[in-house]
């Protein structure tokens, strides 16, 4: 069966196993010579079969961004994880009944109420919570700044005393708004100073830091120098999408997400063509927005997956997406017929994926050989 | 049990039934006078449990926007659907076998192509396939424009052979961008007299045309004459959000739903307050950027739903959001705990509600009564 085949609806959700593998190969490339473990994040796939590719064992390691991830994955046998979102008081009887069921599953915290929490818990269970101190290296998000040694310090110290203390762990998600490959490299570097910083900080205080993590699709793939860090986190790298390749770390040939759709209509003054995926197939992420070349809703291919002129998705509604040609781009206009199925590639990969409940895996640009599915949810 | 307890995972969507009660109410209090079908569209709540409040039977009318919604609530026994979005040749099959199911599905096209693919699909299996021809009002989306007569009577003269012509509809969907009640009032008035107009352009052609609908939220809640009009629909008004609240069509206290989110961190440098609720939870819908207040990614409330100062959700990323102060506001910034819950209220009720898959009801503000599911996909 291929993507012409009406007996695949649309819109859908489409991945190119071949680009997958090879976006695979090269992380597995990069991170190979070096001495640490890699930690995919399973965030963006959500789907055994997809992380059963990327994870170098069926066991894991493997990063997730919520507890139904740690119970799905778990539920097939993945028992290494780390849950790299900060923990909320409130989940952690949760986290002790995962860990009770098989999962080493590691969690996240910045600061004291949650650490006493933590402690508290492991405490009252008799169950140990392995933890890691999130540390903020680029003032994006969350973590305790490099630098506020006493809060670091106090953290450890707290998460120590019930043994829960694993490491150390950033994000440097401020490398996703560059896009020169030299400020990605001092990005990278700054990521794995920090952390060793606050490595280094934590056993010169006779805390243990066994864990040292870090992790940003694009300061793994501009790292110069891992020395010091014992494990690598990534996740949109499997799949890519027009916002990495923005920003420099992959081309448009080697996103294998796409969004299948049809035809449903034409404003032809307009140049317009309608097409059946609105952002609730395609998300209303607009990342790209920001970035030289803006690709609004996405970037439009035909059913075998090869950009068609300057046409992108310019709007959305719910169940509708109106395809023109780039502003500013000064291509010619294509006449698309009614039922004429097309690809979309997707600006965020994780977005975009989190819209359906499941994926068809194409061979040999369009061939549908497996269908994987995939969970959403908390 | 009520929403600080433990049990009630964040994030999750939150439904304020008082709320959706009044808003029903509201619309119906609206349109009552008219001689009109009211045919609400269950496109934003997806639950069959929302779609009985606000439907005029059990059997319906309503409207949807994608065949999976007319599978899910034709197998709780709703028998009278339309289908609002173009209809692309590959879907027609499934049409037929929906409607041999035993619902009354009707679908929608602006084109020649597909009004012949419905002819032939309707002759093939010898099965009505009741099709209302979509009018473009205001040159937002799809449709045949207002006075291509041409275009219209070709494309009614096709679906008339097969017996196949139920009449004309359209969405006004350029009332979103409105804000002043005069400009509302015109776009209703618009919308109207453009539907009414097509209409009768059918009937002096000597082509049926028993069913005239419109529908848009904005328009329906500022129109102020229905004469010609058969049939009216909405969705979001069940709901409302601060999109609706922009454009003044509803205020924020009637927004009947929200995200229940938990504090997990601080960056208490920059006045953040980060919470487990990101763009996963929320939605990446950005539609107030455009309107006088800028609402970022939500307005955030305490647990009883009360908004806290100028408190918004200014960043997200999948599963963090960061809470602070609107910019420009001159707010105090304020504390919020480790393990405060909080809720947001959403910008766009059909995004946010589309990231979830259940509802929790509460009654007196903060006390769940049921759970709902909700469906998604295609």
């Amino acid at each position: 069966m291929n993507l012409n085949d009406p007996a695949i609806e649309t819109p859908c959700l489409v991945v190119d196993r071949a680009r997958v593998l090879r976006n695979i190969a090269r992380l597995r490339e990069k991170v190979g010579g070096a001495d640490v473990v890699l930690r995919p994040h399973l965030k963006t796939v959500k789907s055994i079969d997809a992380a059963r590719l990327v994870m170098t064992s069926p066991q894991g390691p493997a990063a997730i961004s919520t507890l139904k991830e740690a119970e799905e994955f778990g539920r097939h046998g993945v028992t290494d994880l780390l849950y790299a979102v900060g923990i909320a008081p409130q989940k952690l009887d949760r986290v002790v009944r995962i860990s009770q069921s098989g999962v080493d599953l590691a969690i996240v915290t910045d600061n004291i109420e949650a650490a006493k929490a933590i402690v508290a818990t492991a405490t009252s269970y008799e169950q140990l919570i392995p933890t890691l101190i999130e540390i903020d290296v680029d003032g994006h998000r969350s973590g305790i700044k490099v630098g506020d040694d006493m809060s670091l310090v106090a953290v450890a110290s707290i998460l120590h005393e019930a043994g829960c203390l694993r490491g150390v762990m950033t994000h440097a998600g401020g490398s996703y708004g560059l896009t020169e490959q030299a400020a990605l490299e001092a990005a990278a570097d700054n990521e794995r100073t920090g952390i060793v910083q606050a490595a280094e900080l934590l056993r010169t205080n006779n805390l243990p830091c066994d864990v040292v993590s870090i992790g940003s699709t694009p300061t793994v793939f501009s790292s110069r120098d891992l020395s010091g860090i014992t494990e690598i986190r990534a996740g949109v790298f499997q799949f890519f999408d027009l916002y990495q390749a923005g920003v420099g770390v992959c081309a448009v040939k080697d996103i294998a997400l796409s969004v299948l759709t049809t035809v449903i209509g034409h404003q032809r003054e307009r140049q317009w063509t309608i097409i059946d995926s609105g952002w609730m197939a395609l998300s209303s992420d607009r990342g790209t927005a920001s970035q030289p070349v803006d690709q609004y809703y996405g970037l439009v291919c035909d059913v075998r997956g090869e950009p068609i002129g300057d046409l992108v998705v310019l709007k959305v509604n719910q169940e509708h997406g109106v395809v023109a040609v780039r502003p500013g781009s000064g291509s010619a206009p294509m006449e698309l017929p009614v039922g004429t199925r097309l690809r979309v590639l997707p600006n965020h990969a994780c977005a975009t994926a989190a819209q359906h409940n499941k994926y068809e895996i194409v061979e040999a640009c369009m061939e549908v050989t497996e269908t994987w599915p995939r969970f959403g949810g908390w």
